[in-house]
């Protein structure tokens, strides 16, 4: 095993977060059974990935959280909502992507992960005047291109559950999309990561273009398919591929 | 955020659970991390979703129970457990859920959701004279159309793994499936739901029609894919809603 | 039910593990709440399908324990840890299964497997020195198949994420790959279980091969596939079934 990277500690620099406090998202127990692995943790995970220029520490820890999330890891999980907070997402920011991934990645991931901030919440003194507001005020939204969606789901799924249907326009589209504790872009961010750890490429397109029209950059999401492959696993980055590379193409950049 | 849907308290008449009882299975962590997310669960998905007369109380807590059982969700299965005994879920049918799953969703899930249910259990005093038998008499099946099944995948699949085709006709077909603890429309409609929380539409047309054919209405599997798409996720959801799409036309209805 | 297969108690005279200690692994919650399901267990998974002859009982402990670490079924993964090394998985083997599934299915899975493994290991006495070097001679390779892997790769991919291009060739192929704490065989053996296990059949073409390549018989791959039906599910392996048709009938066998 080698170091596969040049060494980047000068990006460490902008947050608050070190390569050192990504290695106490790490086990004990791995050194103890497998010392490889924690050297390709140390060495190539930690050491170099986590320090890659192309994204920032904060982008990586809040889709390494959502990726998490998704695939239900919650024994762990409360040392990357540390991480999180100490790169520089808000805890009113990483409540909000419970709240979303609630209904991206379903309720019980949601919830599990509550359970998971909770106690760092308490210890770090977070209370409700730091969380995302139950009734905010909500931002404006595209309501050509909105009315356009729900056209086609309508006509081609209201045959099949209007129920669907109606949540989908009603709670997703009209309201959770339009509250403010999450940039547009880090929603959209947050669901794809979401996307790609659950295995669902077939429904990234739309939300990879959101995310861009939003200002995430091409080599952002790059670096994210890059990272996620550590999480996720790399099968689960090579079946996103083929779609990320439609969308940049068809994108023009 | 508002109220979505109709107030319909009438509709929870029918049973002894009520949306106060599913209440029980939100985590207190939810609110203190994330108020919003207990808005939405509270005022959306207990409030309204569940009470939703498409489909019965009794039916949505069978189907959630068979998704979170599938999405290995263990922590928090107990709660779904008690919900489903007091919706009117008999302890021998979600008995048979489990076993039935095994084969369905990987035996890991059974047994761990097995450890769930038997502390519950044994505080309602169920014993084994309330649960399914070990050799029951089997109801009677179409062999026709079953021999048909095992002709097709005998003559795609002998040659790549005759344990599977066996095991399928002999175990599955031939013997779990014509098991009575549980109604031939139940053990279809759970194993719906299983495929479209694990995310596998592709091998859902078959059980479907099944379920269909044994007596679930169009209302009703409308109804289930709106329900799961808040404990499976939306985009689970709507990777399953072409196939559902293809059902029903496929059906004339 | 009945017993499905003939009997073959002779089958397990060749290793140290025997239908009995796969027995360990069922919690006794299941006789609890499902008595249906432990008679399928002792009978027909255990009884008979643990001694099928078609795949050695050292095989079926290391790619239910791949199965297993994928699926993050984590609660009992320190009885499959177990059952594995009774089986004759060395303890370097189940080791480097961990790394190496580390990068194929995900870091936090890998970890999870770590604290399952680590206090069997203690237990049994097994230290550092009986686990694979982090910096091994590492094996030879067909070095024009991969600069064929890596140019198609990198004119495909690229565009869309250099950084999955340069990790997948330095970490992955010319590292990882070549490590000889676990045979190519088994390494690609694994693999394919993990995908299987993850639902992600559409990556297994490439690793089925290379399995077979490997050493790996048809007969044991059809073998690992009805075996993996139980613990991954049915939809799993029937959604896997037509990818591996593919591959045996391109192998020509």
């Amino acid at each position: 095993m080698k170091t596969y990277f040049a060494a980047s500690a000068f990006a460490l620099a902008a947050t608050t977060a070190s390569a050192q406090d990504v290695s106490t998202t790490l086990p004990s127990a791995v050194g103890q059974v497998a010392p490889a692995l924690e050297a390709y943790s140390t060495d190539g995970l930690i050491g170099d990935v986590w320090s890659g220029e192309q994204m920032s520490m904060r982008d990586r820890a809040l889709v390494t959280f959502a990726a998490l999330m998704t695939r239900h890891e919650t024994e762990n999980l409360g040392s990357y909502v540390e991480l999180a907070l100490d790169a520089g997402v808000t805890p009113a920011e990483l409540s909000e992507t419970i709240t979303h991934l609630a209904f991206y990645t379903g309720w019980g991931n949601a919830t599990a992960a509550a359970e998971a901030m909770a106690p760092v919440y308490e210890a770090r003194g977070v209370t409700a005047e730091d969380l995302p507001a139950v009734d905010p005020e909500l931002l404006g939204y595209d309501e050509e291109a909105e009315a356009s969606r729900q056209d086609f789901v309508q006509s081609t799924y209201g045959d099949v559950s209007q129920g669907v249907v109606d949540t989908t326009e009603q709670m997703l589209f009209l309201d959770l999309w339009r509250r403010p504790a999450l940039e547009p872009r880090d929603r959209s961010m947050v669901t794809v990561a979401a996307l790609i750890a659950a295995g669902q490429p077939e429904q990234m397109t739309f939300h990879l273009n959101r995310a861009m029209d939003n200002g995430m950059t091409q080599e952002e999401a790059g670096a994210m398919l890059s990272h996620l492959a550590f999480y996720a696993g790399w099968p689960k980055v090579f079946s996103a591929m083929p779609v990320a590379k439609d969308v940049f193409e068809n994108r023009g950049s």
